[in-house]
């Protein structure tokens, strides 16, 4: 093939342009994974804190804010808990059917969470939370502002809460 | 060997008497034992409604009654809540120490429990306790009111309570 001085400068220069574009973009690239890296670290930091248990899983106190009721308990697992920070909302980890749980997927009694704290063993988490969707908030799924509604009384368990909702209409 | 007919009579009697004896006794020992036995039976029933875990204990959150604020999370196993129930007085069951915790057995810091409560699931228990030794109360062995002092902000965890008293002056 045949080409002219000029074609040849171009392409030499094409080269160079070409070799020090590929420096620059390699250096720019390699900066920012480190920044990327380095902030996906620092964005982990808090998550690795946590001293998971050995099915990866975190027990969790759901506390109202405005009365201090304790409503619930449940469990998170990494990406829950994630996900809780991130939205604002409480999303729990099922167990029992081995899946996230973003509370109220189902009967729209959704939590807001306004703090979430961590315990001295950081191996327990406690939300304080707004319970929507009922007014008062219904946080049971026996439709019970909270899930502990059974007192110790001389030797037996005395549900203490009324229902508040038919869990039938809650669950449809 | 001669024995006089008043002799026979005593002997004859007393064999009656003593037979008559034997099974008023039997009678009386099966009833009291069949007393005790639906005693037992119903002191255990509330036990046997937990659900505990595969490891024989159950989740317990430990909540200030006065404040309102969640002090502390532990685990009890039956003899924990056997113990806590009789002596209204916190009993938890120390998984690193594997044995019963009386809380407050070495720095005080006792907790008198007002009510035990149980949720819907029956695999936690919620106490309402009275958290004494210390004016306000120490329930975190860092020497804080609760062990909950950690938040979550801005992807980390800020400690946000004082510590209350040097946990070297609590545990000498």
């Amino acid at each position: 093939m045949l080409i002219s001085q000029s074609q040849k400068n171009t392409v030499l220069c094409g080269r160079n342009f070409s070799s020090f574009s590929r420096r620059i973009a390699r250096n720019c690239f390699a900066a920012l994974k480190a920044t990327l890296f380095s902030q996906t670290m620092q964005a982990m930091k808090w998550l690795d804190d946590i001293k998971w248990d050995d099915k990866g899983l975190i027990p969790v106190i759901a506390q109202e804010a405005a009365s201090g009721d304790v409503l619930m308990f449940a469990w998170m697992n990494r990406e829950a808990l994630a996900q809780t920070a991130a939205l604002g909302r409480a999303v729990y980890y099922s167990r029992s059917r081995g899946r996230l749980w973003p509370k109220g997927e189902e009967s729209g009694h959704v939590q807001t969470v306004h703090e979430i704290r961590l315990d001295c063993d950081n191996d327990v988490i406690l939300l304080k939370v707004t319970q929507l969707g009922h007014e008062p908030g219904i946080a049971c799924h026996t439709g019970r502002h909270s899930c502990f509604y059974s007192l110790y009384k001389d030797g037996q368990w005395v549900v203490v809460e009324p229902v508040l909702k038919d869990p039938q209409t809650i669950y449809k």
